[in-house]
């Protein structure tokens, strides 16, 4: 199989969204009038993102799901991505998996794959994806890591720490109950993108920004963006994570606990998450609570947005913890 | 240096032609008004597409200059880029080296880095680039690969075979003298990217494609894509390699001849030369060569297209030569 044949036989399909798709030398994409274009680019290199034995399938939907995510970060409608491919060989039953994994999650949000490239190499994928925010009287509607304002709650979505926990588990660093396991795994190979709590907050959050390096890490760029400083409430975001009440109901029958502080760190610094973090006025509170609702998607205030710079992290008692949680950094 | 500290101290510059450009989830674009937006994506591998060794600024230039030329060949003019780049380790020598010749090219041609990612792993350059094509009532001015007419001329832009030629002397498959590869070491390294050709080509070509995999290869697909053949004068091409005069003048001091056969094997099937193949109609030759003149670039017509599907290679003599020219693959 050559490489245009691979290209026909797994990724190219009609365009629909797109004047000119795959198969020539650029894609041709008309965006709405009064549109802006959002882009966002995502990488995954085997061995960093993700285990070389990892299923295709899971792998094709992780690696739109991270670009997917910085849609809805900003609070835009996915349109089309392209996708660049290094493949060790090329490999049908690899291909078949992947591209299904990531061809359903492109379909389930109308994202059209338009172009990209295809390269033998070590494997690497990487997406460029493009949404639409619309202006509003020539303003965005899109969503900033800008916005954040004294006062403003301080919420995130879905679950946190299960990405990590899986990682641990499957790096050998603990174990944990297969029930428990699973819960997590699904979290790592399977986030799922919030794109319709991103739409549903527009005009209501004040700024977002998406969980990748870790809960902590990526709200520090809220706050240096925002010029701004928080107080979170750890022990609330425990709750978070999918795998504790399934490792909390396990409990009596498995003794090698986990001390809270692994918890902790699995929550604030997990990284992998792919939850929305934003800040909204208080005034919000039940605007977030309908756009909650409306994308049927949870959602947890865990603090809230202060004038002074700095993090300021409370325990269920309100007293005071280290910052000990550093955030993924593939240089540091 | 942290991953944040690398993208602000190499690439990072304020946003000009974008809303938001590095440093939010998203970059925000907003495309002209009655503009398409041309989009095309391009991933560099070490060791595939270029050698370990290799002095990072001209790699910076060449894996923006693979993607421009993908927008000279639909006629589209440069707005901006995303940048994926996977690292082995942080090193700053590289990476000011990298930066400094990937943002010159950008500079020249008014192309904006607005996003990215980066991340650990074996050296790969992802970059996605967007153009912009205006649409006249409602049609698209894009050059496709799908509009060459049976009688069209054939033409091509600049030089050919050269980087080939330096590819193989470097991969010690043969010796020449020393200004014969640095002539054709530079159209290896540093490739032109034919983007003022491709404007100026609007209106006037009736397809056209870019030469990556080499020129038949890529002439073959202009042909799938109008359902048309083509007669190519061979012995027309040999002349188009920049290495080939130089070679020619040392000639009686250098007894290891290269044969015809190679030469014709580096213009037609070379790959990497990055100049433009495009149709037109006779009645536009004029108009061909006033583009030509307006770009500064090189053009020469080297055959015909015709109704009869199929590719016909004619010798200076026109008689009739076997092709038995591969274009690369990956893959095959």
């Amino acid at each position: 199989m050559g490489e245009f044949d691979l290209i026909a036989r797994y990724f190219k399909r009609p365009a629909r969204r797109a004047d000119v798709g795959i198969g020539d030398d650029c894609a041709l994409l008309r965006p709405a009038p009064g549109m802006q274009l959002a882009i966002s680019s995502d990488m995954l290199v085997q061995g960093r993102h993700f285990f070389s034995d990892v299923d295709p399938r899971t792998l094709g939907h992780k690696a739109l799901a991270v670009n997917l995510s910085d849609l809805a970060a900003c609070g835009a409608k996915p349109l089309a991505f392209t996708l660049a491919l290094a493949l060790p060989q090329a490999d049908e039953a690899w291909l078949a998996g992947f591209s299904q994994g990531l061809l359903a999650l492109a379909d389930a949000h109308g994202c059209e794959l338009i172009g990209g490239d295809t390269t033998a190499g070590p494997l690497n994928i990487c997406i460029t994806v493009f949404g639409e925010v619309p202006l509003h009287h020539g303003r965005s509607q899109a969503l900033l890591r800008s916005g954040a304002q004294a006062g403003d709650d301080l919420y995130v979505s879905g679950t946190l720490g299960d990405a990590r926990l899986a990682l641990d588990v499957l790096l050998g660093r603990l174990k944990v109950p297969e029930p428990v396991l699973s819960a997590a795994r699904l979290r790592l190979e399977t986030p799922t993108p919030r794109v319709a709590l991103g739409l549903a907050l527009r005009g209501i959050a004040s700024a977002a920004i998406d969980v990748s390096d870790g809960l902590l890490g990526d709200l520090g760029h809220i706050l240096e963006c925002s010029a701004v400083g928080a107080t979170v409430e750890v022990d609330s975001t425990i709750g978070l994570i999918a795998a504790h009440a399934y490792y909390m109901s396990y409990r009596s029958t498995f003794f090698n606990d986990i001390s809270i502080e692994q918890w902790r760190a699995w929550a604030l610094a997990g990284g992998d998450d792919y939850e929305l973090i934003f800040t909204a006025a208080p005034s919000q509170h039940e605007a977030v609570l309908a756009a909650s609702q409306l994308s049927q998607t949870p959602v947890k205030r865990i603090g809230q947005i202060n004038a002074k710079p700095g993090l300021q992290l409370l325990d269920s008692l309100s007293h005071s913890l280290p910052n000990r949680y550093a955030s993924f950094d593939h240089f540091a």
